[in-house]
């Protein structure tokens, strides 16, 4: 079996748009996704949806939005693909949003609800 | 004729979630709304779309979307309605995301299109 690791488009820095990386992140999944690569890159593989019976459709699509809009990077690396926010392009363009996004994020979390259960 | 000047809902502090919030900010009309609160409350009547043909209705409903996340106050004021930014709420529960959409968007129009054309 060949498993298929492919470039997938990223909008260049002066491409990101305000509205669209704000509906990214305006959707509990995708918030949430973004909350685990807070602390650095992962692989795909490792970041897990709240719910485990997602469709890995619908984790795709979730991925998808956050790439197509800047918040995150998707590359591939070895067998896998590696996910991580674009901070610097995201900090460049719109100072402080998603510095101040990743803080109320965790602050939602506070309860505990969520990820991180595997 | 008689006005109706009614109080709408607004979600209290304690309400606000950090998605709607980011929802309600991810549309560009409704950036520009809140762009031109930025500087404090506005009558409704003075807060414009960069689009003059805009229905009265759509209008409304974005306001309406603003207001039910609990991104704007919508309070009625003589016979009109005064709109105003919830600034201290969401500064209590998102600290700096607001501040960075404002900045974020003063960037976004520095071409100077979108609104006070009027």
């Amino acid at each position: 079996m060949k498993s298929e690791i492919t470039e997938l488009p990223h909008p260049d820095r002066a491409e990101l748009r305000l509205a669209d990386v704000l509906f990214a992140l305006s959707d509990p999944d995708r918030l949430d996704i973004v909350r685990q690569l807070a602390d650095g890159p992962l692989d795909m593989a490792q970041c897990h949806l709240s719910d485990p019976n997602v469709p890995k459709s619908t984790k795709s699509h979730l991925m998808k939005v956050l790439r197509e809009a800047g918040v995150i990077r998707n590359e591939p690396l070895g067998r896998g693909r590696r996910l991580s926010i674009r901070r610097d392009d995201l900090e460049a363009r719109f100072p402080g949003l998603i510095g101040s996004v990743l803080g109320a994020v965790g602050t939602v979390h506070a309860d505990g609800s969520g990820v991180n259960d595997r």
